[in-house]
């Protein structure tokens, strides 16, 4: 119960960054739909597709497509008033993405992949909704030129191997791995780290 | 035979879709032939892969890719008469994303969807194609711009689920839903109904 | 032992492409690295999806993720002097071109798929990461616009069943087909030949 509300949290926040995103681009309200929609569910799915994990999951789980319909109307009726919820919108996108993360090792392990591959889809699932976005929007995707986002993941995602090995409670890995990912993209912000721009002379 | 007369004529009309857009953006052939074989194809084959119905369709039935080959040089050849087909060309697109839409929504029911996610894969049958089409030119998806054409989908869905509830033979729900799904749109385009865009105050 | 040299060049030279593209856009250095990974296995990935066979090739063979791991850092290393590899690294791609194809082909054979099906899946894995690097990056792919590239690798596809009517060992075919699609690609950069573009009076 607990991690289904961090999940339908992180959905919400997904889905509105979708949505701020559709509307900069003056999307019609189909188009915010699909935009919000891929951003929330996008990583997953792709995950899904990968490991061969079929019908991905959000057809076969209702209350996605609801949360991210209501999610829509909310935003689109308030939308005006969207940016008094930033503070919100970001520690669930944060919390999200731990969460996110951590489903997507486990997934990975139910397949049998090696840890590294599990920490790929980790990451995937937690930051491949929000490259779908910007595709779609016909940007080049953000969490490819700023922020520390995926590096929380990825090292979030071998944190839970590392813990696994420590004689705790395997809740306890879980649980650390969620917070490794929040800790490190909180500080990340929080001190303005960011990862160097590669490039060269001509 | 009927329904697939129309299935080969809806391709015809989603290849020189694809292959109007790819000559836009001045293409070579291949890169041509390739847009036109995706817009054609991209929406049963995400379909196909969201649900695991894989080796995807037109890998198994060699007569798309033939029908599209044969579109294409046709198209290319005649390139500049084109125009002429206009409308003939808005037909078959019309009457063609009414029966994908139908069925779309019968692969969903046949792997067990809830009636949602049947409607949204049959939407999504129909529409997606030209989504990829479009990202693959480098642009802004034209359906989440403008035009009644996914929404027009989505209530033929749901039209076919309404039909059958309907003391009916099942084969009128199914004609039904496609002539829903076509009357939607051609009455969108007669009288210019669009739905509206959406941004807010920076 | 020999093709797997070959796999592994190829990769090296595709993950490069990558890598030269996502610098020209000043990506950060995870940018860098999901474009090398996307241009090196995203072919492959493509072909897996289509035909069902998951986990993908990648998650199953921890070589290809190392192997793009360290040529991302070597790249990003000897960054100025990438330059002076252009010969090598062009020599590989093409190679690699070859290989993948019959790679491709022998899939689709694999699960029985039409002669047709076998070249578009060879093509597709041989030139598609190519094409998603580009998605990613914002921009037209360049295969869709200029050089034999893709067509080399059709005719490489066609070529290898062709081979297999001879009466000759499957392995020359093999072979043979692979030296095609390089020689094809050879003499049309050797000559400048490319594919006409198509576009029409307005």
């Amino acid at each position: 119960m607990f991690y289904f509300t961090i999940d339908i949290l992180g959905t919400i926040a997904f889905a509105i960054s979708g949505v701020l995103v559709a509307m900069d681009k003056k999307l019609d309200v189909f188009g915010v739909f699909i935009i919000a929609f891929v951003t929330a569910v996008g990583g997953g799915t792709l995950r899904d597709i990968l490991i061969g994990n079929t019908p991905v999951g959000w057809l076969r789980e209702s209350v996605y497509v609801f949360t991210i319909v209501g999610t829509v109307i909310f935003s689109i009726v308030f939308r005006n008033k969207l940016k008094y919820f930033r503070k919100s919108l970001f520690l669930f996108d944060t919390i999200g993405i731990g969460l996110y993360t951590v489903i997507g090792v486990q997934k990975g392990l139910a397949v049998g992949l090696a840890p590294v591959m599990c920490v790929a889809l980790g990451t995937m699932t937690a930051s491949f909704g929000g490259v779908l976005r910007d595709i779609l929007c016909n940007e080049i995707p953000v969490i490819f030129r700023k922020e520390i986002y995926a590096t929380a993941c990825i090292l979030g995602g071998f944190g839970y191997f590392l813990f696994n090995e420590l004689p705790i409670v395997q809740e306890y890995a879980y649980v650390g791995a969620i917070l490794l990912v929040i800790s490190i993209r909180l500080l990340a912000v929080r001190f303005k780290i960011a990862l160097p721009s590669v490039y060269r002379n001509q």
